[in-house]
C-alpha cells in the first residue's frame, strides 16, 4: 500500500504569534486578509496579529465576521474582500471556523467558482496564495489539516472539502493564546481533538506516521484536558493540549476520520450547535460499535486512556477504555446527550442519510448501515 | 521557548517509485536533472526512475557520478549539467550522497555561487527548483531532511549545510527498493538511523514533535535491523527501516545532531571512510560521555534498545542501553574501531579542531572541550 503525509511548516511555542509577519514576508507576502472572529477579537488576538503584520511592513484588510458553523456567505464575503483589497494571501486567526472559512476564501480567489464545486476530495487543481493558519482553540487541528468544512445551507449541509492544497504553508501555534478560552470551550474543543486522534487511528487509512501522531496526541490529552480545563492560567496544561490538537491534526489529515464526524456534520448542517461538545456525545457510542473492528487498536486506546491493567482481554481493554472517556467528559462537565444540547425533533433519518454520503464515513472502520446510523443517533440522543 | 518543524510532503509504499513522473508533474516540471549513483544504476533503480520520468512525458537528463563522501566537483558538474540541458527541476535518486549532491546541485542553480558559499545555517535566500528525493538506502533520512553534507577538498572537511530550502518539496520513499541492498551497506546505514534517532532525541534543540519521531524510529530500528541484515528479501523489515530512517531523518532535520556526527564529519573531510560504519563505531562512546547530561532520555534509549528490567536506576539504564546498542552493531557485524576500518595514522588534534567547528555540534546535550573530543577519538580508535 502507498500512503501519503503532508503537514506544513509548523511554528510553535508560547508567544509565536509575533512571527506571524516575519512567515508572510517569507512567503513573498504583501497584503494580507485577515480572517477572525469576534470572539477572538475581543480576546485581542486579532489586534495582536494585525499589529505583528503592521511591524513588519505588511498591509492588511480584516475580515471579521465568521461565526460557528460558518455557511457559504462568509466565503462569498471574505473573497469578495481579499479582491476588492488586491491582497495576496490569507490569514486565518481563530478557531476551526476562522480557519476554514480562511481556506475556503483562499480556494475562492485562486481557483473561482463557488466553494460549492469544491465539496468531495481532491477538486482544487490551481495553488492557492500563502495562506498561515494561528489556531486560538485546541481542537479543530485546522491549521494543519487539509480540510476545510463550511455549511451550504441550502441543502443544510455540513460539506467536507479535503484537498492537500487546503494544507497552509505555515501553522503557527502558539499555547499561550489558549489562555483567553472559558472552560466551556476548552473541554468541547479539547474532546474535539481526542476525536480526532481515536477516528484518525481506527481509520481504514491510518497509516504507521499518522499512528505515532494519534497516539501522541491522546496521551496528551488524556493528561493534560482536565487540568486545562479548571484554569485559565495552566500554561504547561495548555502547551500540551496545541500540541495533542495539532498532532491530532496531522493524524486525521492523512488517515481521515470516521462515523463520528460524518454523523457530526450530518447535525452540525441542520442545527446551530457546537462541532465539539455534538463529538464528544457521539464519540462513546461510535466507539462502542466500532469496538468489533479493531480490537487491538480500543485495547489500546483503553490503555492509554488509564483503563487499569485488571484486564489482558481486548474487549475488555477497549470498554474500559470507551468508560474512561465518559468520566473524562463527565469530569469536564461535557454534555451527556444530544438533546442536553438543544436537539429538538431531530429528522434522524434525513440526517443518517446525509451522514452515510459524508467523505468522512469511507474510513469509519466498521462497515455502516443507514439503520446503523440512525440507531447510533438515538443512542446519542437521550 | 518556540520551535520550528518542517517535513516534505511524503509518499510512502512498495513501488512508490513508480509515482515520481506525476508528482514531478504537479511540481509543474519539465525537463529534470536525475542525480544518482553508479550503484544504484547496477542495481536497476535508476532506469525505473527514468522510465517513469519517461511514461509520464517528461524529459531529463542523468548525473550519475555521485560517489560516497561527495565533494565539491560533483555538485559543480551537476550545475553545469543542469544549466546546459535547461532542466527546470532536480530528482535525487540513491544513498544520501546522491541526494546530498542532488539537493546542493540545487541551492548552485537558484543561487548560484559556489556550493562552500552556502555552508552553515540558514545562508540560502532564493527558493530552490522543484526537488524530489529517493532513497536507496535506509540510513541517511535526507529525503526528508534540511541537510546536505559536502567535502571541500581544499579545506579536507565536510561541509554541513543547513536550511529550510534544502527539505525536499516530496519524498518518495519505495522499501521495496532496500532489497538490492548488501548486508555491509544495510547494517551500515541502519546504524547510521539509529544515531540519528539517538543524537536528535538527546539533542539540546529537541522538542515533543522531534521526540515522537525519534523514539518511534529507534523502536523500530531496534526491531527491525537485525532481521533486515540477515535477508534480502525481508520486505517486512525493510519496510520497518526504510520507516525508521524516514523518522529519524524528520527528527534530526528538525533537532539537529550531536558530537557523533560532528566527529564523524571531521574524519570523512580527510579519510575516504564510510560515513554509517563510522557513526557506529564513534555512538557508543560519544553515548557514555553524554550520559549524564540527560539521564532520564538514555534510559529511555536503555528501555529502547531491550535493557532488561532489571534496574530502575537510570544511569544503569543508560549504561544497559549503550550495551544493547554495542550487542546490535556486533550481531550485524558492524566493525568496532577506526583502526579497523583503516583510519591510519590520524591526527586526531586537527580532526577534533575541525568537529567542534562543525555545526552539529552546537547540539549536544554535553558541553565539549578540544580535549574531550580528542579522548573520545582515541577510545574509538582501538
Amino acid at each position: 500500500m502507498i500512503t501519503k503525509f503532508m503537514a506544513p511548516e509548523i511554528i510553535f511555542g508560547d508567544h509565536a504569534i509575533h512571527q506571524i509577519g516575519e512567515s508572510f514576508l517569507r512567503l513573498g507576502a504583501q497584503r494580507i486578509l485577515v480572517v477572525s472572529d469576534p470572539g477572538v477579537k475581543a480576546a485581542g488576538w486579532t489586534e495582536q496579529a494585525v499589529n505583528n503584520l503592521k511591524e513588519t511592513g505588511l498591509a492588511h484588510t480584516l475580515y471579521e465576521k465568521v461565526t460557528t458553523n460558518p455557511g457559504t456567505d462568509q466565503v462569498i464575503n471574505g473573497a469578495a474582500l481579499y479582491r476588492e483589497e488586491k491582497c495576496d494571501a490569507v490569514l486565518g486567526v481563530g478557531g476551526g471556523s476562522a480557519l476554514d472559512v480562511a481556506k475556503a476564501v483562499a480556494i475562492i480567489v485562486s481557483n473561482g467558482g463557488a466553494i460549492e464545486d469544491y465539496e468531495g476530495v481532491d477538486r482544487i487543481h490551481s495553488p492557492l496564495p500563502p495562506t498561515i493558519m494561528v489556531p486560538t482553540t485546541a481542537g479543530s487541528g485546522s491549521e494543519v489539516s487539509q480540510f476545510s468544512i463550511i455549511i451550504d445551507p441550502k441543502r443544510k449541509k455540513k460539506m467536507t472539502i479535503v484537498s492537500k492544497s487546503l494544507v497552509p504553508d505555515i501553522a503557527i501555534v502558539d499555547p499561550f493564546v489558549l489562555m483567553t478560552k472559558d472552560h466551556l470551550l476548552t473541554a468541547a474543543t479539547g474532546l474535539d481533538a481526542i476525536s480526532h486522534a481515536i477516528e484518525a487511528y481506527v481509520s481504514v487509512a491510518a497509516t504507521p506516521l499518522t499512528d505515532v501522531h494519534a497516539l501522541n496526541a491522546l496521551k496528551l490529552a488524556a493528561a493534560n484536558l482536565r487540568p486545562s480545563t479548571a484554569s485559565h492560567t495552566n500554561l504547561e496544561a495548555k502547551r500540551s493540549m496545541a500540541m495533542a490538537s495539532m498532532q491530532a491534526g496531522l493524524a486525521f489529515s492523512n488517515a481521515i476520520l470516521g462515523a463520528v464526524h460524518a454523523m457530526s456534520h450530518a447535525i452540525g448542517g441542520r442545527y446551530e450547535l457546537p462541532h465539539g461538545e455534538i463529538n464528544s456525545i457521539l464519540l462513546p457510542h461510535v466507539m462502542e460499535f466500532n469496538l468489533i473492528a479493531s480490537p487491538s487498536r480500543f485495547a489500546e486506546i483503553g490503555d492509554i486512556l488509564g483503563a487499569a491493567g485488571s484486564t489482558e482481554n481486548e474487549m475488555e481493554k477497549g470498554r474500559f477504555g470507551i468508560r474512561a472517556l465518559r468520566s473524562l467528559a463527565g469530569d469536564i462537565g461535557a454534555p451527556k446527550t444530544l438533546k442536553e444540547v438543544g436537539l429538538n425533533n431531530p429528522d434522524f433519518h434525513k440526517m443518517a442519510e446525509t451522514a452515510l454520503e459524508d467523505a468522512c464515513m469511507v474510513t469509519n472502520p466498521r462497515d455502516v448501515t443507514l439503520q446503523d446510523v440512525e440507531a447510533l443517533f438515538l443512542k446519542a440522543y437521550e
